[in-house]
């Protein structure tokens, strides 16, 4: 996605050679129209699925999953991260290692918005070792629903998520891929995309 | 807001008196559809206002915050909650308890993201007791920002979180306000809402 790749150039900011810090526009301060555009481009790629629900994992992943399930006019669904004594205990729910965090958190969902007759878009705004995605696939597999693709907005391919889940036959598209990227001191970043997708 | 009110007393429940779920649209399924009315609601609630930013926290508050932004033109920044290694350390961040979780987190805001000049709408979901919204006002302060308004999708007015904040001469206009709630064994939930604001 070309506007997409074009932001992550001209704001984005490597750090080391696997952060990439996009809080500007993407998962902090939120930018809504690149969110929409986001949304829009989900719907394009997911043309010929039929989507009865978009899953996505709070938080950044929200704005959008959101933009996206308008386009494909069904709701939006997203687990939730941690014990929350709203949600109730009804809920499929699985143990998932965050290398952001450094943490292992329970996501979950609860078994009212996820039923066996859905077919599911999942959205997330990274892919990198794919923990996140991996802890949403179980979700669903509890709940004995279908994965009809998986929406990613950047992953990163110099890290294993998105290669083991494509070799595990899953549909992902991703919006912008990222090869490699390193920090350059004193300069802009190099950050070399992926576009034979 | 006469759509989400109905939205309520159809899909909502109540637990106790104290606990309302609309986790089946508003924060854990969400509707985009009513998320874009609730957006719309705040730019013509506030429409006299000038805004550069609209601030929520995540994670339920994020759809109606991007929405709103978007009727603004305006970026939306969502503070975070616990510490997040990408996140930085520069930022502005305070300590809330949660009642809804039961623990104290840190709050924080990206100082890169939030300057003196901005002239700030702040958006969440809930208002109870206020502690979100009094730690996203401490961060605003930090900033030396401006708060021109807090717009809120369902105050629970008898707990004192809005009504103190109006005292404090807040600008604070909530969709729905629910004066009294009970749950009813075996039958629809006792809801009042007050409609004198």
């Amino acid at each position: 996605m070309d506007l997409l790749e074009k932001r992550i150039i001209s704001e984005g900011r490597v750090i080391g050679e696997d952060v990439l810090k996009v809080d500007m526009f993407l998962n902090h301060r939120i930018d809504p129209q690149l969110v929409d555009a986001i949304g829009a481009e989900f719907r394009r790629v997911f043309a010929d699925k039929d989507i009865t629900l978009v899953l996505t994992v709070e938080a950044s992943g929200i704005p959008a999953a959101v933009a996206c399930a308008r386009e494909f006019g069904v709701p939006c669904l997203f687990a939730k991260k941690g014990r929350n004594r709203n949600v109730g205990k009804d809920v499929y729910e699985c143990e998932v290692f965050s290398f952001t965090k450094g943490e292992t958190y329970i996501m979950s969902v609860s078994k009212a918005y996820l039923t066996c007759a859905d077919r599911v878009l999942i959205i997330d705004d990274f892919i990198a070792e794919g923990e996140a995605t991996k802890g949403m696939l179980d979700i669903i597999r509890q709940a004995g629903a279908s994965c009809e693709g998986i929406g990613i907005i950047i992953e990163k391919a110099f890290q294993s998520g998105g290669a083991k889940l494509r070799a595990e036959g899953y549909d992902i598209r991703s919006l912008a891929i990222i090869d490699e990227m390193r920090e350059v001191p004193g300069g802009a970043p190099v950050i070399k995309f992926r576009h034979d997708r």
